[in-house]
C-alpha cells in the first residue's frame, strides 16, 4: 500500500484531531497521503488536497474520520473506484463504521500491511424516466426515497417490480433500501432489520393512508418501479439528500446497482453484535444517513 | 330558520348541480339564500354572494356540499359563530358528513322545521410562542402537524404534558389531534381510532427515529406543548394547511380551543356504522382531511 | 386511622423484610396491625392473619408491599371495601405503586397522619352471557382478555360497542382495557398509551389475521361487547388470570365496573413523570400485570 | 408420467366433488391413480388408499384439492419423497395453490405431458436440544412459533444467530418464519412480505413486551437459536401444529430444511399479482397456515 486518502468529517474537532494525527503518523512511515479538500483545510495540509474522488485514482485505502453519515457518503464516492474504506468513529456506535478513533494507532500497521478484508455492501441505482429519457439518476447505500414536499398532501403511486403491478399506494412516500439502509429511514418508518449481506431491495411506504401498506422484500435482481399518479411537490431524495422534484407520470426505476461500496474490516463484520448494542440503547437514534 | 347558507366545493360538478337544485328549493319556499363567493361563482348567482364567514352573521344553517375535507374546512371557519352545518356528501362516505346527495331533497323540509339536532366536536388551538411572544397561531378540527419540510433530515423535540416534560423525540415530526382527526393524518402514523365525542388529545409522533414512542392519549384539559431544539425547516400545519415555519426554540402550544365544530344530525351519529363500514374498504383513503 | 392493614408479596425477601418493619413501626405508635395470611405466615405473625379482602373490614388503609402486580391485585380485592391502598415498591418503578421503600419510613408519620389523597383508578367489569344467563363474571383494573389456547387456531369475532358492531376479527384474541391496562398487555399488542384519569375503555386487536385492526377508544360508559363465532379453545383472562373457557355464542360484555380502585398519593400522581422515565428505559418489560 | 397421487380435503364437499372427477378422468386416460386414506374414503375408492407419504414412493406428481392449508401440509409431507405437487384450489385465492378448481380439467392434458416446471420453495427444520440432546424436531414449510402456553405469562429468551445473541424478548413467543410464511402467522405478528424465492430466515416476536423489537432477516445459511430462560408453558408449533412442551434451558435450533417444497407451476410463480389481488381484499384472512 503506497497511496492513502483521508476523508473527514471537518465539523467534528474530534475527527480532526484524529487526521491530524494520522497525516504525522503515515508521513513518519513513508506513505503517500491525499486528503479530500475539506480534510486537507482542516488539518492545514492544502498542498495534499485532492477532489474526491476525481482526482483518487491510485489511493490503495481511503482512511474516514467521523460517523456512519460521513462514511456513507465516502463510501459511495469511492464505489466507482472500488477503493475500499476504512471508517473510523468518532462518534456514537455506528451500524458501518469498523472501529472507535482510540483503536486506530494500535492497528495502523496491521492495516497498513494489508491485514484486512472486505466487506462488500450492495448500492442501487436510481433512475427517473420521464417521457421515455433518464431525467436524473443516481446511486445509494441506504435508500431512495420518494417523498411529498410541504406543499403536497400525499402522493399516489402505484410499485411495480419487474412489469408487475404490486400495490397502489396513497401515502406520504415510499422507501427503496437497501439491506445498509433497512437500519436507517426504513426503521423509523416500520420496515424489518436486513442483514446487510443480503441481496435484496426493502420498499416502505412512509405513513401509508390505507391499511393493506406493509414493508415488502425483494430479490436483488428485480427493479422496482414507482410510478407516479398525481400532480403536488414529490421529491426524490438518495441518501438523504434531494435529487431533484419529480412530476405526475415520472417513473423511478430502482435497482440494484452495477458498483458496491467496499468497507475494510479486520475481521468479519459482526453485525449482530452491533445490532445488540443498538437495541440496547433505545433512545439512541436509529439509522445511519442522519448525521455524523 | 329564515336565511340558510351554501358551501359547496366548486371543484366538483356534482356538488355544484347540487347546489343549483338546492338554490332553486330553498327560494320555492321562501327563504334568504346565500352562498360563498365560490359557491355564488359556481352556480352563476353572484348576488347571493357573502363573504365566508366574516359575512354569515344572522345565517342559521349552512349547508356543506363536497366531501369531508370541504366539510371540515367549512365547519372550522363557522365555529367562531355558533353556527351548525350540515354536510352532504357528494363523493366518498365520511367521517363528518351526514347524509348522500340523494338525501337531501327527500330530508330537505324536515331539516328546515328544525327537526335535527347538533353534535359537537372539539377543536384545538395552536399557539407558536417565540421570545415570550405568540407569533402565530390558529385552530383545527382535525390535528396540528409539526414536521420537518424537505430540507431538514427530521426534528428533535420536547413533548410536554402541562409542565411535565414526557418525552424527547427525533422524529419526521408529531401529531396533535382532535379525536375528529385520529381517523385523518394520525392513523396513517399509526395512531389509535378514538370515539370523536371524546375530550382527549391525541400525540403521535411521525417516523420516530426512536424505538420507544408511541401514541399518547391525554385529557383534553391539559396543554400539549412541543419544544423545538434543533434549526432546520420545519413547519406547523393546521388540518393540512401550513401556518408557517417554526424556528429552533419555539414552543408550540396545543390545548382544546374554546369554540366547537357544531354538525347537524337528523340522528345520533352513528360512528361505529361508519367506522364499520370504512373499515370495510380499507385501500380507501383513510381521514377526512385530505380531499374533498 | 386506627387499623392498618398489611399485603406482601411473600416471594420476595426484600417485601418481606419491609413489612416486618412495618409491623414494628406501627405497634410502636400503638396502631391495630391486620396482615393477609399470606402476608403474616411469612414476617411470623399468625395472629395478625385475616382474609383479605372478606375479613379487613374495618380496616382504614391498606399497605402494599412489592411492585406492580402486588398491587394490582390488592387494589382490586380492595376496591369493593373501598378500601384506599399505599404502594410501596420493592422492585422497579411502577406505573401503579407510590413510593420507593426507601420512602416508606420517613413518610410514615405523614400517612398516618391523613396526609394523603385518593387517586381513583377505573376498572371494567366483564360478564360472559351464555343462553341468556351470566355464565361467569369478574373485575379487572388492568384488562380482560379473549384469547385462544394453545389448540386454537385463531379466534373470529365481532365486537360491537353498544348495539353497534364495529369490527369482525380474525385474530389470537383481544384485549380490553382501561387506561390504567393501556401501559399493559394492550401496549405489547401495539395500543396507544392513555392517561390513567380517563375514562375510557380501550379495545386492541391480538395479532389479528386482517389489515383493518387498530385499536379503538370508546367512552367509557359504553358497553363492549365481543360475541365468539367458532368453536376452539378460547379463554377469558381478567388481569392475567384465567377466568374460564369461553364457547361458541357466547358473549363478552365487558363495561366500566360500578367500583374503583383507590390508590393513596402523597400529592397528585406524576403520570407523565412515571411514563418518561419508563420510555427511558425501554428494555424493561412494560406493563403492570406481568411480575411483583 | 404414470402415476398420480390424489390429495384433497374431505371436509369441503367442492374439493371431493374435484377429486372424484379427477378419478374418472385420470382412469379415462389410463394413467394409475393413488390417494390418501383420507381422500379415498371420502370419494368412495377404498383400494386406492396409499398411506401418504410412506405409501407414495413411485408417485410421479399429487394433485391437491383444498385450500392453502392442505397444500401446506401436503406439500410438506412431500418434501422428502421430492415429489412435485399441484395445488388446485377450492376456495378462496391462494399464496400456494396454482390454480382454481374450474382449471383443472382444460389444462389437465397439459399437466400430464408434462407442460410444467417445478417451483422451490425453502422449509425450514427445527430442533429442540436439551441436555446436549435432540429432544424432538420437525419441518415446517411456513414457520416454527415459539409462543407461550395459556398458563404461562410471556416467554423470556434470548435469540442467537449463529453464536451470536441478538437480542432478549420478553415477549408472547417468537416466529421463525420461511419467506413462504412471511404472508402467514408473521405478518399478522407485524412482519413484513418476504419474495418466497428467497434464501432468508424471518424472526418476528409475538407481542413483545419491551419497546426495541422488530423483524429480522438473515440469510438462510444462518442457523437461528432460541434459548429459553424461564419456567411456564411454552410450546413449539410447526406449521400450526404443536410439537410439543418446551423446558427452561432447552434451545431452539432454527434451519433452512435439506429437502424443499416443490410445487408445480405451468409459468413461473406470478407472486406480485397474487399478492396484489390479496391486499385488495384486506378482510380476507391474510396466511396460509389457518385453514382450507
Amino acid at each position: 500500500m503506497d497511496v492513502i486518502g483521508i476523508v473527514c468529517n471537518a465539523a467534528k474537532p474530534a475527527a480532526v484531531e484524529v487526521a491530524r494525527t494520522l497525516v504525522r503518523e503515515l508521513d513518519a512511515r513513508g506513505l503517500r497521503v491525499v486528503l479530500t479538500p475539506e480534510a486537507a483545510a482542516a488539518v492545514g495540509a492544502p498542498d495534499r488536497s485532492r477532489p474526491f474522488p476525481g482526482g483518487w485514482h491510485g489511493v490503495d485505502l481511503a482512511i474516514v474520520l467521523g460517523g456512519d453519515g460521513t462514511l456513507l457518503r465516502a463510501a459511495k464516492a469511492a464505489s466507482p473506484l472500488g477503493l475500499p474504506v476504512l471508517g473510523v468513529n468518532t462518534g456514537h456506535l455506528g451500524f458501518l463504521t469498523e472501529m472507535e478513533a482510540s483503536e486506530l494507532l494500535p492497528s495502523l500497521d496491521g492495516i497498513l500491511s494489508g491485514d484486512w478484508q472486505v466487506e462488500e455492501r450492495m448500492m442501487l441505482r436510481a433512475r427517473v424516466m420521464r417521457g421515455g429519457q433518464e431525467a436524473m439518476g443516481g446511486e445509494a447505500l441506504n435508500d431512495a426515497v420518494i417523498a411529498r414536499g410541504t406543499l403536497a398532501r400525499m402522493v399516489h403511486f402505484t410499485a411495480r417490480v419487474g412489469a408487475i403491478p404490486v400495490a397502489d399506494y396513497a401515502a406520504d412516500g415510499v422507501i427503496i433500501a437497501t439491506p445498509t439502509g433497512s437500519t436507517a429511514y426504513s426503521l423509523s418508518a416500520g420496515g424489518p432489520i436486513l442483514h446487510p449481506g443480503l441481496s435484496v431491495l426493502l420498499i416502505t411506504p412512509i405513513c401509508p393512508h390505507t391499511f393493506n401498506a406493509r414493508s415488502l422484500v425483494v430479490p436483488g435482481g428485480e427493479a422496482v418501479t414507482v410510478e407516479l399518479h398525481d400532480p403536488g411537490e414529490v421529491l426524490l431524495q438518495l441518501d438523504g439528500q434531494t435529487a431533484g422534484p419529480l412530476l405526475p407520470g415520472d417513473e423511478v426505476v430502482v435497482e440494484r446497482a452495477p458498483q458496491v461500496a467496499r468497507l475494510v474490516r479486520r475481521s468479519p463484520f459482526r453485525f449482530y453484535d452491533v445490532l445488540r448494542r443498538k437495541l440496547a440503547e433505545p433512545q439512541r437514534i436509529i439509522g445511519t444517513s442522519f448525521g455524523g
